[in-house]
């Protein structure tokens, strides 16, 4: 099963467990509707009232990981080797297959489509939240990336019982702005960016999509909602779900028709489980200074770093002009 | 010139500067003797007595990167744009050509030209330590990476006037380890692993070389200094270069005899430039809580991350059983 090893020089989380057997794909697309069977049986769905579950009718449909990272039907069990730290790798790795169209793609899946990925997204967080050996879930969505085995459209969830790196990172330097302006930093950036313009790319009723400051990599994307809210799956509304569902897809038919078709990888930034609270009042400040919000980044293949600092030769104020210019 | 660019939500630099013109490389190897010409003027070697500065006769020579990300000549000026902050790239990228040697790699350098390189390094550090805009500086030493040009054998130096990242965070995990312990959490590593041997590599009077308990590639290692200290440049001896010249040709021969010639990435961590000091105390303790290390990490294009965490499917104890078997 692996543990989940801490470095004790970085306070990183690292899961060691023995090789994988990566299902095998065969010939026919395990995601295509028709095939449910060679898929673990499904989590959720979105279908045609009356079609039975793991058949065809669906439009969304999550299924867990056939080789899952991270399992639910495992205990959580923290352990000390020695001066070393590890827990097991509670949680759980689902895959959100976003159309039964094989050959649909972010820039192809209509607004309609969109919108119930969205939901669903949704769905699958709140219930997970209801688990409290989960304190943290991402959600990551990757289009023609290197090694990718399969090309039906689908987004990868992972819930783990410990906060993301990335995410801890960004719950401090919020905590710390907020400590020091009494303003979420989040919030500060939608007023900087829509009064400077000069990195946006687009503006809706309720999101800001722009390029960052500080981009990491060249047409880096951030979708921020006008509304302060923490956390993605309480706060979507009809209104707001069309609305992002129509700008994901301007931004992904931008991607394709201007950019020659990148590969990109989409990231949902949502609260933690605050239910889970391992240290008391650790987190009692998210609703203020936390903000969720989408991510994406084109060729992340491609980041050059040096010495660990991302290098971008495209200056963001010429990425969110180009990509405004060329809006699809 | 570009600007080192701050994310204010992950608290990380980001160098945004104009696409680079990269050095043409031509049919001839820049780096080789007799080659000097099409290098910028050197700023230290080691070579033959009276042989002159920029000709041959050398066997480590040092050159500043011919398209630099950082620049020594810049003055350091921070700058706030409205809630964003940003920095001139004030700093310095150096190339130490390791040999004169064009063929030589890691695993073919001798031990007494190894010990030439690890002298250099030493130098390079001291002198750019001087220089109080400096705030720290990596060497990193790659071995047929992707993307790479020039296959004659050289380390890349990079000195900037913020702290690395991944600097950053070790001193601070270090810090935390030290305020809470009163021990330096390395030297714990040390003690726990000589005592456990399951994840030594290898040990000599001077170092200890190991697997590490939360590695993030299969065989990584780290080489650690038994006698603890914060500062590599200043801590090396004639005994403790030698031995570590013996060490390094022993992992890297291992790593072509028994493994396949990976490509890897070795990098150096030594304390910050601890006379730069822009928060007056910030780092008063790093002298009891740092310890300078080596991290060499086999096949950093294919490390596996799943939500950004790490996963090793081969387990460090088995990794440091084969890399002992197998020592070159």
């Amino acid at each position: 099963m692996g543990d989940l090893r801490k470095d004790p020089t970085r306070g990183q989380w690292v899961l060691v467990r023995p090789a994988g057997g990566s299902p095998l794909v065969g010939e026919l697309c395990p995601f295509c509707p028709g095939h449910e069977a060679l898929t673990p049986p499904e989590v959720a769905a979105y279908r045609k009232e009356g079609a039975a579950a793991d058949g065809p009718g669906w439009s969304v449909r999550v299924i867990p990981e056939a080789d899952p990272y991270f399992r639910i039907e495992l205990d959580l069990a923290r352990e000390g080797v020695g001066m070393y730290d590890k827990i097991s790798p509670r949680g759980a790795t689902e895959l959100i297959v976003e159309s039964p169209r094989h050959e649909d793609t972010a820039a192809t899946m209509g607004e309609a489509q969109w919108e119930q990925v969205l939901w669903m997204y949704a769905e699958r967080i709140r219930d997970l939240k209801g688990d409290l050996a989960i304190r943290d879930i991402l959600i990551t969505r990757r289009h023609r990336q290197l090694g990718a085995r399969i090309s039906h459209p689908y987004s990868r969830l992972v819930a783990i019982p410990i906060i993301f790196d990335e995410v801890r990172r960004k719950l401090t330097e919020a905590r710390e702005y907020y400590q020091y302006k009494r303003r979420c930093v989040y919030c500060d950036i939608l007023r900087q960016e829509t009064a400077e313009a000069a990195r946006v790319i687009q503006e809706t009723a309720h999101f800001v999509a722009l390029v960052p400051y500080a981009a990491r990599a060249p047409h880096e994307a951030w979708i921020l909602p006008r509304q302060h809210a923490c956390a993605y799956e309480a706060s979507l509304t009809p209104e707001s779900a069309s609305d992002l569902a129509l700008l994901l897809g301007g931004y992904f038919r931008t991607l394709r028709g201007s950019l020659g078709d990148p590969p990109f990888e989409m990231t949902l930034y949502t609260a933690p489980n605050r239910a889970s609270k391992v240290l008391p009042g650790e987190w009692a400040t998210i609703g203020e200074d936390y903000h969720w919000h989408l991510e994406v980044i084109p060729q992340p293949d491609r980041l050059t770093r040096v010495g660990g600092i991302y290098v971008t030769e495209t200056p963001p104020e010429e990425a969110a002009r180009h990509l405004r210019e060329n809006w699809g």
